[in-house]
């Protein structure tokens, strides 16, 4: 496999990577130990020529009229990924929508482990517990910096008023990769990867798309 | 305002108007009653150039050298998305992420009121009690069918082989706009629109650009 450096993929083919993916996943644990690419991206809900030029950032793969061994190329996007090994992860905000991710199982189940959590008001009502610790936010520094596992991403839930300072902390101890929650534009250095998620967004787009 | 049809608006124009919302929502709050297009660009984090045509779907609207009128601008584009209402949402798979959607106050912020979760085992052990009543899968034509607020969304969040079916269900008793926790494609008419949202898959993707 040549050196795939970062401006190479897209961010929108590295979504379609986990997509395929978790297709291969599927059809491994079904027993199925080859895919065509017609087959494979109807599974995956795109059109084969999309699938093939997506598969090209692997350089030639895939033997003709045989199609796709499944678990080589599940195995080739999951290195891509880096999603081999588990990997650590700290959350910031233990409000409802915090605990509710802390508790998630998904997350582990897919390679993240979220390790320890942070928030400012540690006495705050929670009404479940929760396996991971919660920390004051002081703590942040020394537990990122005692990890031996380099922490590198973090999800942020607090309220939009806080996120920019949080990240800037967080980028400041060395987080490249943010799941931001927080409805708000993060400003970040170019080096920084921030994907944004806003349930109450999703919500409202189908909203019109319902109406109209 | 001219009459504007579904097709008239991409999705994508359809999401950054939700985030203009937010923006201006905040200006609100602060006092403040007009702003320039640049200003509101800066704040969603997007070029004035396409604020400006994002906003043209209203027509011709602000003054030259005075801004938006904030208050206006934000009761236009929250008629267009129709959450000046509350609109009503069912929920199906009361798992750990669907229990956790339950108990997230961020939504009826938002406009929008879960008034009834669905899930094939109501005997399941949950370790949070929630607001809304939890029926068995074969109560859910009963309950949309009685509610007399015209349920048009839903949200999915059960087991990917349970997905299609639950989706099928649904659109058969009327509902058209399906938010979709689930890591499969559903096949959907063209008349019903689905929004994935998929945790894991961010995640993912945060993990390829730290590493590249």
């Amino acid at each position: 496999m040549k050196k795939i450096t970062r401006q190479e993929i897209p961010r929108k083919a590295v979504y379609r990577l986990s997509v395929y993916l978790r297709c291969l996943q599927r059809l491994n644990t079904n027993g199925i130990r080859t895919v065509s690419s017609e087959a494979l991206a109807k599974a995956a809900g795109v059109k084969s020529t999309q699938l093939r030029k997506d598969l090209t950032y692997f350089g030639q793969f895939g033997t003709r009229g045989l199609g796709y061994d499944v678990e080589q190329l599940a195995k080739m996007i999951s290195d891509l990924l880096g999603t081999n090994s588990l990997q650590p992860v700290v959350l910031v905000g233990v409000g409802n929508l915090g605990l509710a991710l802390l508790s998630y199982r998904g997350f582990e189940q897919e390679g993240f482990e979220i390790i320890a959590a942070f928030d400012v008001d540690l006495n705050r009502k929670r009404n479940k517990n929760v396996a991971q610790p919660i920390y004051p936010m002081e703590k942040l520094p020394e537990v990122l910096e005692k990890s031996k596992r380099g922490v590198k991403m973090a999800i942020i839930t607090v309220p939009p008023s806080e996120a920019q300072e949080v990240a800037n902390t967080l980028i400041g101890l060395g987080i490249t990769g943010i799941l931001n929650f927080a409805p708000i534009v993060l400003d970040v250095p170019e080096d920084v990867t921030v994907n944004n998620v806003n349930l109450a967004i999703e919500l409202e787009n189908l909203s019109y798309f319902i109406q109209h």
